[in-house]
C-alpha cells in the first residue's frame, strides 16, 4: 500500500513539465526515503535524477519499496487536470496494476480521481558516485534558460567556460558568433540573484544546446541552478525543489573541433 | 425599421464567440420581446437558443417582427473590430437585404459602420415545452468549463451523475479512468462560487465532451451555469446574460454501454 | 572605428521588429549625422526610412562614413537576445566584414558580444524631396493599427478620406462594406490620444492594406503616428523615436474604380 499526499501539488505538475519532453516511459521508485526516479533521455544522451524526500511530504506510507512504470506524457496529461493549489496524493495497492492520482482543492468542495494503468519497463539503476568538480557555478535559473534560449537561435551547441571571473556560454553559427559572460557577484541583495562561482581548476567544455533548452524546462521548480563542471565527467544541472529534494540532469560533454576554444 | 442599441456592447462580442463555432448560418428574430435566435449545430446534433430582451437594450425599436439570416462566422469578423466599451447599435431597413452593426467609442471620438450582406436560411422554430427535470445543478462556470476540457485529456464522453450530496463527471479511456466530484456547498461567501443542488431523483446520463466543450465558450457571459438533467429528455446548459436574457444549448444523451455506470 | 552606444536599447529592438518583416537585406549608414537606413521592401512597393540621431546616443563615434549590409531577419534574431534593459554598443573597425552587437546588463554583471558577418548589398539612395501634403493627421498609433487591423478582416484595401471634421478609413469586400470615421479631437487631457488634422484640402486615397499593417509593427515606438497624404505622392506614415529620430513608411497610392470613393 502506497499513499503519499503532498500539500503543494503544483510541485509534482512543474516536475512533469520539467522531464516529460525529455523521457517518454520512466519507473517511479518508493521507498522509505522518498518518491525518485531515474531515468535515461529518449536518445539515451542524458540522465535525469528526480527525488522527492519523504519527509516533504504531509503523509508519506510505503508499506515495501515499488518501482511503478509510467508513460509521462499520460501522467502529465492527467497532472495537467489538478489546480495549482490542489493537493495531490499518489496511491497505489500492493500488486495493483494502476496508479491512482487524487486532487483536492483546497476548499475541499472538489475532489478528483484519476486512475492511470502502470507500464513494465526494464530499466537498470545507475549508481552515480559522488565527484570532485573543477568548478560548480550557481546562478539564477531565469538567466541561464535565457542564455540557452539565446544562444539556440545562432548555433547547435554551447561551450561553457569558467575563470575566477566569470562563466562564458559561447557559440557559433552561420549567421556569426555569440558570447555571453555572466560575471560572479556575491554582494547582491537578493541572494537568489547572485552568480556564484566555486573553481578549482579553469574548465571549458561544450554541450549540444538541445539538451541544455531542455533541462531549463525545470526552471519553474528554483530560483537558481547549479552547473557542476568538470573535463572527465558530465556535466550536472540541478535545480533543488524546496525543502524536498531535487531534479539533476546529466549530459556529457562533446568532444570536437570547438575544444580549442579552452584556451581562449 | 429596426434599431437596437445596446450599451454594453461587449455582451454581443461574446455571444458570437460562445455561439459561432457550433453553428454557421442562422437566423436572428426580433419583436417586441427581444432579439433571439434557435438553431441546430452545424452537424444537427445540438441546438441553441439565445435571448435578449428588449428592456436590456438602451434604445429598442422594432416596428414588425423581422427574420434576419446571417452567416455567424462573419458577423463575428464583424463584432470582433469594436472595442470592448464600445456601444452597439444593430440596424436594418425593412425589406433590405443587409444589416448595419454601427460601433461608437465610449467618447464617441471613433464610429464605426459595417455593413453585412443577409442571407435566405431556411429553418423551422422549434418549440420547446417547459419541462420538469430530475436534477438541476447550479455550478460556477469557469468550474464546469475546467473539468469539460480536463476530462478531454481522457475520454470522449462525460458521464453526469447527480446525487444529493454532489455532482459526478466521470470518463474513461485508452490511459486510465477520471471522477471529479463536486459537493454540493451553499454557505460560501460568494453565491457565483456556490454549487447547488435540486434533485428530485438521481440521474446519471452520458453525452460527448466535443458538444459540452463547445458550450463552455459561453463561460464568458456568466459566473454561473445551469445544468438540468432528465433521462428522458436533452440536457439543458444555460448560461443568463445579466439583465437581459440567456444563452442555453440543448443536447441528448447517448444510449450505450457507458449508461451502466448510472448504477455507480 | 565605428562604436554607438544607445543606453536604451530596447529602442533598437522594436526598430527592428518594425522593419525587418517588410525588408530582408539592407545598408544601414553611418556618418556623423547619425545612424540611418533607408530601404525598398522586398516586392519594391514601399519604401522605409529610418534616422537614429547622433545626439541620442550616449557615446557616438563615426571616423568615417561607413555603409554596413546587414541581413535583417539575422540582426534581429541577435537583438532579440539583448534584454529590454540592456545597452545596445554597436561597433565595427574600419574595413572589417563583421559587425559587433555588445549587450550590457544594467547592473553590467551579464556582458554579451554578438558577431554578424556583413554583406554586400547593392543600393542606390532616393532623394526624398520635402513636399506640401493635401492634409497632415495626427492620431495615436494603437488606433490607427487597430483600425487597419480590423478592416483588413472585411477587405484588401483602405480608402482613406480625410475632411475637416475627421479622417475616414472605408474599405469593401465579399462579406460587406466598414467605414470608420475618427473624429477631430484637440481637448482631450493626454495629447497623445488626441486626433488632429491639419488640411489644406480634402483628400481621399486608397492603399494596400498588407502594407498599411505591416507599418504599423512600429507601433511601439510610439504613442502618436503622423500620415501625411495628398494625391500626388506618396503617403507617408511616421512614427517618432523619441529625441532621436524617426521611422518614416512611403507607401503610393492604388488607382482603381474605388477612387470615385473620393467624392463620397
Amino acid at each position: 500500500m502506497l499513499e503519499l499526499r503532498l500539500v503543494q501539488g503544483s510541485l509534482l505538475k512543474k516536475v512533469m513539465e520539467a522531464i516529460k519532453d525529455l523521457v517518454n516511459d520512466a519507473n517511479f521508485d518508493c521507498s522509505a526515503t522518498g518518491f525518485s526516479l531515474q531515468a535515461m533521455d529518449s536518445s539515451h544522451v542524458a540522465l535525469v535524477a528526480l527525488l522527492l524526500r519523504s519527509e516533504g511530504f504531509e503523509h508519506y506510507r510505503c508499506d515495501r519499496n515499488m518501482s511503478m512504470g509510467m508513460n509521462l506524457g499520460n501522467m502529465s496529461k492527467m497532472l495537467k487536470c489538478a489546480g495549482n493549489d490542489d493537493i495531490i496524493t499518489i496511491k497505489a495497492d500492493d500488486g495493483s496494476d494502476t496508479v491512482t492520482f487524487m486532487f483536492e482543492s483546497p476548499t475541499q468542495d472538489k475532489i478528483a480521481d484519476f486512475e492511470m494503468k502502470l507500464m513494465d519497463i526494464d530499466s537498470e539503476h545507475l549508481g552515480i558516485p559522488e565527484a570532485e568538480y573543477h568548478a560548480i557555478v550557481r546562478m539564477p535559473s531565469a538567466e541561464f534558460a535565457r542564455i540557452c534560449k539565446d544562444l539556440s537561435s545562432i548555433g547547435d551547441t554551447v561551450v561553457i567556460s569558467v575563470t575566477k571571473e566569470g562563466v562564458k556560454f559561447s557559440t557559433r553559427g552561420d549567421i556569426g558568433t555569440a558570447n555571453v559572460v555572466c560575471r560572479q557577484n556575491t554582494t547582491v541583495d537578493k541572494p537568489e540573484e547572485s552568480t556564484i562561482i566555486e573553481m578549482n581548476e579553469p574548465v571549458s567544455l561544450t554541450f549540444a544546446l538541445r539538451y541544455m533548452n531542455s533541462f531549463t524546462k525545470a526552471t519553474p521548480l528554483s530560483n537558481t541552478v547549479t552547473i557542476s563542471l568538470s573535463s572527465e565527467l558530465p556535466v550536472v544541472v540541478e535545480y533543488k525543489i524546496a525543502e524536498m529534494g531535487y531534479i539533476r540532469f546529466y549530459l556529457a560533454p562533446k568532444i570536437e573541433e570547438d575544444e580549442d576554444e579552452t584556451k581562449a
